[in-house]
This record gives structure tokens, C-alpha cells and sequence, in this order.
């Protein structure tokens, strides 16, 4: 090992891909774009292949004690499906590699793969190969997609412009606020083993943190509106997040409008139960793997009866600037705390 | 979780993947080839893309106190394109996802890193992505690879005849011996740290297991010979587990000459001083990532001045009847243990 020793922590996960990251270049035409975006983008020829990968750590992501293995199966699918869809893709074969320690049964396994069979159903993928082998520690799901978008309909991160429309979909904030409810029933639990954990009326939350669905019915429907977004991300770590990465490969600046952003009513009654402000879960909060996009002011007509689209701002010329408007009428910079996993 | 509990060392990993596997069916047209091959195969229009995918887990697959890190994440990338040599195929773009406890330092990640991207130029793979993440345990690797082959040059392990002949690169067994001495040489020095360990002379074998190669070249070289391969499949679980793998799918038998079997002068001088027999070592053996494929009769003199390559036996009608002539004349079944992992 080298006599230096930087920790990981110090550079965060995005540092540390960024340093990593800037030893590797490309070398073969058919590498249209490497790291950098939600997916790899492959010259196929008559269109663009897409390849992304994701790593799910028990511990890290998941906690078994209240991420059933059905669910986190299927979680584990659609968050990978959710980078194909923000390239505006279809996603179509992926693979799946287990490591598992001698704690799971054949049964637990088959639980797992309920789950990402159901997944694979309803976002039309097949499961076409893996691996799987023991693991000193707990349960660790890799998984990798491939996926196809027509050249002229794919979308990056960096093409956006000033005067380009935000869009979200769906709500924001519910899986975080989720995870927050989860965490507290356990250590409820754990504190005393008669009480059972309190669910009712927060369905909504739960379902968004622990069974999140990837947004291909939006990606469909945008291409039925004939809208091809400016660019366009999935919220994976929050909406401040997602709106940075756009901005600043764009080369833009942004101002959203507090009152615009979407949050589901049980979130706001949760978070307020929980002593968290609403706006921070939708802005900071995680894993609702919603799709975050841009498009053009003539585009929004096309689009503004779509129940599942809300515009919550727009894309300025000030580069990195990234404004939130609140209720009030105060003006204040948006933080990209990023997400915070579980540990 | 479930009421009844298998054991997956039950099923053991193939077992256990066949059960999973029969709950799968592919729904997409653009799937030629899911489950069972070295990669899966999709329909990409002109040609065929290949998709593979390995994790390899600190403790299981790999002991870092003797893989240094820039082999192990060579190793890593090479395992992988060597599942798209064994389909005939180029490879083009890998991602790969690491999990990361706390004692592994940016220095750390950064050799490992090393070794990916020397991998990456040898084999001319781009790396295109993949994800970091914090590991409650040791070291993983997950590692995807997309490649590309011609419709009328991609080998499967299902296709071989009766009469055709064996055929497989490199030597064998010498991964496995590697692995033994890097075994016995820690179990010394953790008895004695005064003791330095023994590698004197032992370089060869040391470096098939710290640093195998994925048999690129010799898919180069069949293409400039002009033959397609009946079968191909590559020796990672051991010559005899992979024979069984293309006669079972493929509906043959084989007979292979033990005379035949290439093992390395070092890998026969260190074996019988570590009191284990070169043939059982080479044929049961695993990680030597040679290629071991089948061809017509006819296309024996396009092959038979390549030095890589060597004639070990051939394919009968007998289906799943696999045996091994030894020099003395005796013929025994060839068992199929397959690869054990360090635990």
C-alpha cells in the first residue's frame, strides 16, 4: 500500500469517481460517452446502446430488519432501469450478480428473485445472466443493464440550455421520509420487543422508499408528446443534487420555485410529524427515482396537461448558480447535500 | 422469509442457479441467448452484442494479505473479457462497481484502479462507468463487460458434434498450484513473521494465479486462420467442468489423452513438491482462463503450427459419457469437481 493514506470519506463517492475517473480516457470510436451521465452511451451503429450499473450493500442501502427481500429484488432492477430511462431509453437485457453470506437460505434467495422477476415483467427486461458467490459479510446486489435509444431521442446531462423549462415528475421527498419512519419503528422495536411497528395511514411513504418504480411510462409518453427533453437525470440522491449535475455540465444556472415543487400530502404530514420540513425531504432527500428534466419553452405546451409532469422552474445563464424562490419571496442558494445513505 | 430452509451449499452455486434460472423466460426478440452460455447474447441488428457479467469477493475469490492490489483488479477486468473471448467475441466497454469497507484507503483504490486501466489498454476495453459504494465488509468487485462478435463467427458451448476435436490453449494447472503455495507460504510466515516467504523459482505459477490473461490473442489468430470454433468455453471451474459443460450441452461424450494435457514444466515440478499430481491439479484445477473449444476435423492443419494450442482429445456420440485415457493406457471417467473457492 502507499505510504500516503487519504481516507475515502474526504472525497466523498463523487470525488473519488471524479479522481479515478480522470486517469481513464477512451480509446474506441464505439464509446460515444463514458463516465459522467446516467448511463454509457455505445454506437451500435443505427442507434445508441446504454450501459449502467448499480451496487446495492446490506448495511449501506438496505437494511434487512425492514427491506423485505421481495421489494429490495425488485428496488434493485428499477433503480437501474431509472438510469436507462434518463437517457430517454429502453432498457432491455440486464444481469445480476449476488454475494451472500451463509446466513441466506435457497428460500431467502428465491424471495429475492420473486422480486426481480416481477421487476423484469413490468419493465419488459430479461434477465439474461449473473453470477453468484458466497460473501464474508451480508447480502450485495450488482446489477447492470443494457439498454437502446434512438440517436435522435437520447438525452445527456450536459445539453441543456438558459430559458430551458424544469420538469419533475411524480413527488419528491416520500422515500426519504419513508426511511425516516422505518428507522424509527426499528429502534422503537428494538427498545421494547412488545410494541409493534405503527404503519397505518403511511402506506404512500413506505411503498416510495422500499418498492420505487422506474419512470418508462413518462419516457414513453414524452415520446408520444414528440418531446425530446434539452436533458435530462433521475433523482436518485435529491432534487438540489440532480438540478447541480445538469447545471453545471450544462454550463447553466437555475431558479426553482418552492411552491412548484411536487410533494405527495403524507409526506408533508410526516415530515411535519417527524420535525423535518417538507421542502428539505423533496430537495435533499433520496431515492425517489423520479426523472428531472429540461425542455425547450415551445415544448411545454405539449406537455402541460400531463398529470404527471409539474415545472418548477427554469435554467438561467448565471453557470452554477442554482436558486430556490420560497413561498415567502426570498431568494436563497440551493445546497446539494447529496444523499446521505444509511451509514 | 420462508418456513422451510435449503442450504445453498446444498444446490451448490451451479444448482443454484439453474433453480433461479428456471423461473426466467426471455420476453424480447432482441434476446438471442440469456442464461447458460459464458455471456448472454443480443441481437443488435448487423452482429451480436455480448453481455457478461463477475463479482469477486475478498476472502472468497481473492486474500489480500497475497493479492496485491493491481493484480487483483487486472484479474478482475480479465476474468471478464476472457467470457467474451470464450463466445469469439471483441470486447469493447466495461463498468465496474466497487464495495469498499472503511480500512481501504483512496491510495488503495487507486492501485487497484491501476491495474484496471492496465487491463483496459491490454485488452482495449473503455471503461465506461459504474458505482462506488461503502461495503460493512471487504472488498468487491463487480464487473460488467459489453463486447461484440459477427453472426457468423459466435461460439457457444451447445454446438459441438461427435468427432470433433478438443482442443485448448496455453497450459493448465498452474493457477491452482500458484494458489497453493501463496496459501501455505501465508500460513508459514503467520507462524513465524520472521520468515520471509519462498517464491524463488515459483515465478511462473505464481503469476498465472495473481495475474491471468484473458486468450484475446488466440481469437485474433483463429479469425486470421480462418476457423470458427464449434464450441468454445473458458477454463475457469477446472478442464474437466468445462468438457462436461460443452458434452452435456452440446449432447457428447469426449475422451481426452492425459499425454496430451499441457501442464508447465513448473507447474509439474511444484506440484509433486507440494505432493498433489500435475494432471488432477490441471484437470480439476481452476483459474487458468485458457480457452478450450472444439473444431472440425477438417480445420486441424489451419490450427496445428500454433504453438498456443494443443490437441488434447475429441468429441463422441456417447453422450455425457467424458473420459480420461492416462498414459498407462487405463481409461477412467473424467469427474467434473469444479473450482473450489478459498472458503
Amino acid at each position: 500500500m502507499a505510504e500516503n493514506r487519504t481516507e475515502i470519506a474526504e472525497l466523498g463517492e463523487f470525488g473519488l469517481i471524479n479522481r479515478l475517473a480522470a486517469s481513464f480516457s477512451n480509446q474506441l470510436s464505439s464509446t460515444v460517452k463514458g463516465i459522467g451521465d446516467d448511463a454509457a452511451v455505445i454506437d451500435l451503429g443505427e442507434d445508441y446502446g446504454l450501459l449502467t450499473t448499480d451496487m446495492l450493500a446490506e448495511g449501506i442501502h438496505f437494511d434487512l430488519t425492514f427491506h423485505p427481500l421481495r421489494h429490495l429484488g425488485y428496488k434493485a432492477i428499477a433503480v437501474n432501469v431509472s438510469d436507462i430511462a434518463a437517457m430517454n431509453g429502453t432498457p432491455q437485457q440486464v444481469v445480476v450478480s449476488l454475494g451472500l453470506s451463509n446466513r441466506f437460505s435457497v428460500e431467502a434467495v428465491e424471495e429475492l428473485y420473486k422480486g426481480i422477476r416481477s421487476a423484469c415483467d413490468d419493465y419488459k427486461v430479461d434477465l439474461v445472466g449473473g453470477d453468484t458467490t458466497a460473501s464474508k459479510s451480508g447480502l450485495i446486489i450488482s446489477v447492470s443493464v443494457f439498454g437502446r435509444v434512438a440517436k435522435d431521442k437520447i438525452t445527456y446531462r450536459s445539453t441543456a440550455g438558459a430559458n430551458d423549462i424544469l420538469c419533475v415528475t411524480g413527488d419528491l421527498g416520500g422515500a426519504y421520509i419513508g426511511l425516516q419512519i422505518l428507522a424509527r419503528e426499528k429502534q422503537v422495536f428494538q427498545a421494547d420487543s412488545n410494541m409493534q411497528p405503527d404503519f397505518e395511514g403511511k402506506e404512500y411513504v413506505l411503498q416510495r422508499q422500499l418498492k420505487p418504480e422506474a419512470r418508462m411510462d413518462v419516457v414513453y409518453e414524452l415520446a408520444e408528446a414528440g418531446v425530446v427533453p434539452t436533458a435530462m437525470i433521475d433523482v436518485s440522491d435529491g432534487l438540489s443534487s440532480e438540478i447541480h449535475h445538469i447545471c453545471v455540465q450544462s454550463g447553466t444556472g437555475a431558479v426553482v420555485f418552492e411552491e412548484n415543487v411536487p410533494i405527495d400530502d403524507q409526506t408533508v404530514y410526516e415530515a411535519s410529524a417527524l420535525n423535518l420540513g417538507p421542502i428539505t425531504a423533496a430537495t435533499n432527500g433520496g431515492e425517489d427515482y423520479e426523472l428531472l428534466f429540461t425542455i425547450k419553452p415551445e415544448d411545454h405546451p405539449k406537455l402541460k396537461n400531463n398529470p404527471k409532469i409539474t415545472f418548477i422552474g427554469y435554467l438561467t445563464a448565471d453557470k452554477g448558480k442554482i436558486l430556490l424562490r420560497t413561498k415567502s419571496g426570498t431568494v436563497l442558494p440551493m445546497q446539494a447535500q447529496g444523499w446521505q445513505h444509511l451509514s
